[in-house]
């Protein structure tokens, strides 16, 4: 049946994140194939064996790759998780001066093996990379995105979901803005089930309100500064993050192969959005075989809209500096 | 390991609708162990047979049963598609009697079985008879629900997911009330993404908007009509509707089963919500291992109020004229 | 993303084994798109609205159809389910004669609309009409087989599975032959987990054998009759049979979409099999985006090739009768 | 519903293989609740956060944990992956005794906070510590296990199935004895489908047979040697081996907590089987509820017999060193 054509991931990187990426993807049957590619050649071998060891366990699902980046060709989807990390004296400007250089050279020969792939951008500093990347690709602005703040936004459910007792699911909240610093949750759009989450209160006709009280400014900062801090706490106690963006990228790789229109605030380039023109930031996007479907103009509270300008304005001085108009 | 107790559902009633229940049960895994029951032994036994013949394709699930309700002892939840059907001539009334006269005897020997069970109530009139059925069983009342209007909020999000284009996961909007004629959908609570739909507009900033435009009162007019009748449409066409009601069921068997704290539009008898009592209704409700743990409080509009007013006079009257205080 | 091309199925004929096939399909999320046809408009214009109803419950998959059979268009794999019931009064010779007739009208339609699809026969009899779709095609014989006895052969593994207290996923049993009277099982290839099922005895080192004994000849003769009456006795209680072929329908049609290299004892026209050529039967069978990829030559026992001769001799026989050369 | 009892999975060790475990628990949902300890504070709370922020998308699975003992009271199933790590210069008799030392301490305290619980050691030298476990514990020999050459029969089927070009849950072998140098394929049990893989030939009737030809054996002893070897290979390249380990121990979980009867090569002790006692090693095993519910008497030929025995004879020299009698 030559004229069915099978899922294919690339994920380019054999890091933590790069590998948790992909045995996520191989559990959950993302994708048909999985292809991992590192200049690290005996890394990628190595982390490729160990994923392919556990395939008896993951249905159709299979993995390969290697330190040939020809091994992507055809890929339908491609995912950046390369780069290098921080090193000690090093100001983050430069480590992102790096990671632009590392793509300028990647990108071009990324979309010479796979030029119909969407390309998703995971390797910090994300938004600024998003925007490199689609700078050096030549590609639609729709094809290129970041992971964006998918995963702030599900550290941000977590905790309402337990605060509220209701299932994750249930619980729509979105962080948008820079993923870094000055992302910020978008309050005002927050929901449990139907209502508001400011609405939620304890005076409930159940039989097992528990004392449950509304929620306070105090509370909402104090979840806000939670979830920031977030990525530092964890980064403390085990060196790095890479179980939760691994999922979180997952899952955005399945909103592309399944071609599902799902809604998910990854970073892309934006143009006259809420006045930001020329950065990539993350707001709610519909993800489809597309990629960025469509960005969705959510209205912002005044406070929110200042927020957000910041976050562009942080952005587009570190592009500056980087040189990226 | 005699701590484990691997999860046990009771479906009474082998009919259309009770074996989708138990077929799509097993598909999904909703439960470890699925138990059929019903009075008519040949019929049952053939279906239990039809359905075990593919647990092959079934993991780790199994399904028994037949015409001895002895089966259904232990049952972590039991669900009830048994009923009558409406005979040439009969009114609505008098088939309701005859349901609620099933389960004035059905009741009492379930609790019996099952004294830890949560009790689903899918069969027809849906709320007359949860209702009735929480009054017969002698059971607190968050352990006895209907399945409402979930699939009717189903098909609402099904028809919008079209409309928009967006992933129906991401599209939230819920009808309430009676699961029947006097429902209505909460539009004032409805979502796409993190936006009103009624904020749902063409001039976007996206490439693909396609001409998207916002909105109108006929349009949303014309999708209520939709789904109030769809029901009637199936019924035409095939003679009965099976398979979404099946699939909505095991939906909802998962979120207790799994204790979820899912948010689902279950009907269950209010007391002093939204200034009505003693009717079983549809509302948004967090659906865990306990029934029902909470009914969401969801800010009405005006005209909202009053057709729910409507919906609770109505079965009100129903249950009145059935006797059922 | 125009180079991804999601997997699209089509199934011909609404009726229970068309429509419980579609249900599992979505459940499992065997395609990514799922198209009903069928000849009674009103008929599958219903079976397709009670699906789609449930789709807020199957993830990305979704559902469509009707009864212009350019729907199918593009379709990666065709599943036929239609065809005449068995008339009181009329014979099975007859009842072969009229679903033959229906492919030799229907199968260029569909072929010309789904060129590049993978054919599966589910009707009945279900070998006769492979062979004839296979003729009136034109295609490769890969591309047309029948789902012959992977439902037969998942009764025995339920059966053998509640016998030796043992996962039916370890329980490796197959029945071939004719999808019908002259089937029988393979017990000289029979195997619990890594054993024969001939060498599964009672005196084990395991504290809970509960007094096993070894399989009697007049045992597997007990099981190859229940098996081979169980439609029957599902047929009698019920009026037909549909769960269980849906959901091997369903496991076969993810065998091919996944490109799995699944063995699976589909129907397929032989060459010099066994010495048989000419029909179709079932044997173990590796079936992948290609359909058939390889029949497995089992070795057979003797008395296993006089039956499996007699199966082919039985099918040969009513095709010549059916003028099928 | 105070009657249902949702699975909890402990997993002792927070490492690479740990945590490896916990992300394939939580995405397979192999358990309710998987509970992380580990007595490294700062660490443990680190990989619970970056594991539950991962958690909107793992359906209704959750995970917590720490460094206090006692959130693992009530497990359904206890996980060990704690232990040292071999120091330079330290001898692998020495790291074992460092490990064995750990679970005297450390199984009395689990086996107080979790009675009924089933528990399976991962940490190496797996069946050294088996046998450790389940001294220590005081325990019926049934619920007390290791993960044994579940993962070296992975490594074995996945090179089998590339192979042979089918799927890999077509691939029947098994490795059995110690999980470690002395353990070996059981060739004279392996099976594609239902032949045996000696029997896999290349003069087959398929379109697509490729000119395979038979296995010889020098092929077998090269595959043997491939599968011996991979952990090194996977440690040389990484560092540590975590992926398949984990989804290996996620996949023996769910056949405890799911009471599925698979067929498994696990290690438990064994009492007369093939003439080999008071040592733990890895045979196939029907795992359920119970734990080891099964050790299955698997014919060897008499090189496997003398292999078995080897294997035997090493572990138990070994544990004689350690004074474990």
């Amino acid at each position: 049946m030559s004229a069915i054509e099978n899922s294919k991931l690339a994920i380019i990187g054999a890091g933590a994140v790069g590998t948790s990426l992909a045995y996520a993807s191989l559990i959950r049957q993302s994708a048909r194939e999985v292809v991992l590619y590192d200049i690290n050649e005996a890394k990628v071998e190595a982390e490729v064996l160990d994923l392919a060891h556990g395939t008896q366990f993951t249905g159709a699902s299979c993995v390969s790759g290697g330190s040939d980046l020809d091994a992507i060709a055809g890929a339908n989807m491609v995912v950046i998780t390369a780069g290098a990390r921080q090193h000690p004296g090093q100001s983050r400007l430069d480590m992102a001066g790096v990671n632009v250089g590392i793509l300028r050279e990647l990108m071009p020969k990324l979309v010479e093996r796979a030029p119909d792939a969407v390309f998703m951008i995971v390797t910090n500093p994300c938004d600024i990379l998003t925007y490199a990347a689609l700078h050096f690709s030549g590609l639609p602005s729709a094809r290129v995105f970041g992971s964006g703040t998918v995963l702030d936004s599900s550290r941000l459910r977590w905790l309402l979901s337990h605060r509220v007792d209701v299932a994750i699911a249930n619980v729509h909240a979105v962080i948008v803005g820079e993923h870094g610093d000055s992302e910020f949750p978008l309050w005002s759009q927050a929901r449990v089930g139907p209502i508001s989450l400011a609405q939620w209160v304890a005076d409930d006709l159940s039989p097992v309100t528990n004392g449950r009280v509304k929620f306070s400014e105090a509370e909402f900062e104090a979840i806000t500064e939670d979830v920031k801090t977030a990525a530092y706490r964890v980064i403390a106690g085990k060196g790095a993050t890479n179980y939760a963006i691994g999922l979180s990228g997952a899952r955005i790789v399945e909103a592309v192969l399944r071609d599902e229109g799902a809604v998910l605030p990854v970073s892309s380039v934006l143009t006259g959005y809420r006045g930001v023109s020329k950065v990539a930031l993350s707001v709610p996007t519909v993800v489809n075989a597309d990629g960025v479907s469509r960005v969705i103009e959510v209205p912002f509270s005044d406070s929110e809209q200042t927020l957000f300008q910041h976050s562009a304005d942080t952005l587009r001085a570190t592009l500056d500096r980087l040189g990226l108009a």
